[in-house]
């Protein structure tokens, strides 16, 4: 014990100066810092640490960095399998969490007392049983601001599809309805001086707010639990506004906020017939924060113009769900975060989250 | 004609201060500036010049503009036909083109030698016989500029809906295959730290940068007939380089160049092949710019890794064209312009090219 927490004092000197300079502001570099940690530990001696990985597809950087000082369990199922992560979790003192399966008293029991460190591989950390670990003292991680670029391009992308009519675009030609000869035909939203609605305002929500930047916006409205801090709402020209005034004043919405029973269902009947006729709204964020079925409605009978979700309210998305149907909703499988890059960088900030919680360390993205 | 001559006269003093100064960069107040003048007219007499509208939806905003001193004839048919231009043609002194049919020697002919001017509704003006324009001394404008927007709006969407496989993320879930189990499944590309390609470099493709800003990209080359002065350089972090070392240096490729003679199948097998496998082209200008053959098997055989165009060659597709069969293309019906906006302003444009043209007056926006 003495000997492996020796280690990481070192490591962690080098890691808490990071985390309190750079991390809490742009933290454009933190994949090199952490790549210049990653070297200065390869000559640590190796551990009597488990952690056991519980996704095959945990990209080879994250076990690279954890074998090193820790003996890795991974699970082989594909799906992920919970008998497996079960069977396997006996006796672990750590879980890097690859899937959005529960996490609760049952994979707590499952481990035993000796667990110390747990992390998840995304963002959200609705799947999680957070009070349950507090009560434990079991510190959790999570991989935010990582993803977040890669998130808010999908974001860009999904709002740009739905104002624009891709989907439906798409149909004109596929049913030969390409009526090229019109003049006023599939005319779409414009972006320049459009009033953008965020809700949720964190990470995410700020870098789509700067990829918006080069479209002559007329601004930005927001709804957060905190506001921001006066140089960043003059940074993005941004305003904090109730709830109401969001939905009724914005052209476009993204929602970007965690699932809570605070915002679960928050984007229902009585939301959408306060917007815009012409409002485009967009969802990366998880689908139970929008009524399903309440979007349906506001889409077919173009109470809203058109929306553009990456989330759904539940995934898989079944291939008859009546929103498939819609000309006027574009929808992608989850893959906000889905790209190389950005899930190797995901896996080793997941991996470093273990490496401080067994130290006993702050994690590097602490979840709570 | 001295009567007409002497109104015209006072109007293009302030369209002259006008397109001499801000006229030539942003640009951004054309539309009020065009208001205004519209407003100052409004007290002119009709005069007995005759102009046809070849497109019965042209937005009234211009049909109102030329009505106030000129005679104004609208073609009624949808699609446009052809015999009813031609006939119509006679005896007109400006026809406001509104269609993309060949407008050549047979049109010149069928309206007469009292012809003094004509304008397109289109930044393109390949399906116009210029030489044959020039030869009559018959003045030409289009509407550039103020489609922009919306054209580098949909650049952006065709873009990142492919490089983020939305064509074959839809598709995924519509097939009941939405594997949301896996962490290295639909990976895309990343935008930040990509060098982006501009073939043509234009108003078009400088917006198009413009918004590429909040992006993180590496930085831009691109290929055009002229450099584009030292301090837009600097602004765009661009660079003029030969086609060969663009296709094969860019990440992401815009084509965003007149059609020509010398531009006509310029991407062609021999530029895919040269093409990074995880490039991404697109193409907002016009379809034969691509040679669409070559560009199918670059697709089909992963040359590259994904297009998005909003143009082909010929419009409209037809719904078997195999290109609708891939998983990697994300396919739109030219409607890189088509907001109310727009269309409005592009319209408005015309009108003032017309009446300008009317006067003997260079037009707002000559083609030549």
């Amino acid at each position: 014990m003495c000997n492996l927490k020796f280690y990481f004092f070192i490591f962690c000197v080098i890691l808490n100066f990071y985390h309190n300079g750079a991390a809490r502001s742009g933290r454009r570099d933190k994949m090199a810092d952490i790549e210049q940690q990653s070297k200065e530990r390869q000559e640590e001696p190796k551990q009597s640490y488990k952690v056991l990985v519980t996704h095959p597809e945990v990209p080879k950087e994250a076990l690279d960095l954890l074998s090193q000082v820790t003996e890795v369990i991974v699970c082989e199922s594909l799906p992920p399998n919970r008998t497996e992560i079960l069977e396997k979790a006996k006796g672990v003192h750590a879980f890097l969490w690859g899937s959005h399966e529960p996490l609760n008293d049952q994979v707590l029991k499952a481990a035993g007392p000796q667990l110390k460190a747990i992390t998840t591989m995304s963002a959200g950390i609705d799947y999680v049983d957070v009070e349950l670990l507090k009560s434990h003292k079991i510190p959790l991680g999570h991989t935010p601001i990582v993803l977040s670029a890669a998130v808010a391009d999908l974001a860009m992308g999904l709002m740009l599809a739905a104002a624009r009519r891709l989907q439906e675009g798409r149909r004109k030609i596929e049913t030969s309805t390409w009526e090229n000869y019109h003049i006023n035909w599939m005319w779409g939203q414009d972006i320049r001086n459009a009033t953008v609605g965020f809700y949720g305002f964190g990470n995410i929500g700020q870098t789509i707010a700067q990829r918006l930047q080069g479209f002559d916006i007329a601004g930005i409205l927001y709804t957060t639990r905190h506001a921001i801090g006066e140089d960043k709402e003059k940074q993005f020209n941004a305003k904090k506004v109730p709830f109401t005034e969001l939905v009724e004043k914005s052209d476009i919405i993204f929602i970007a906020a965690p699932l809570t029973p605070e915002t679960q269902g928050a984007f229902n009947s009585t939301a959408f017939q306060q917007m815009k006729p012409t409002a485009v709204l967009v969802n990366i964020a998880r689908g139970p924060i929008v009524n399903q079925k309440d979007l349906y409605t506001a889409l077919k009978t173009q109470q809203i113009f058109a929306a553009g979700i990456d989330v759904v309210d539940s995934e898989p998305l079944p291939a008859d769900d009546p929103l498939l149907t819609l000309p006027n909703i574009v929808i992608t499988p989850h893959i906000g975060s889905a790209t190389k890059r950005t899930r190797t960088d995901m896996a080793i900030v997941a991996a470093h989250n273990i490496l401080r919680g067994l130290a006993g360390e702050p994690m590097f993205s602490p979840a709570y």
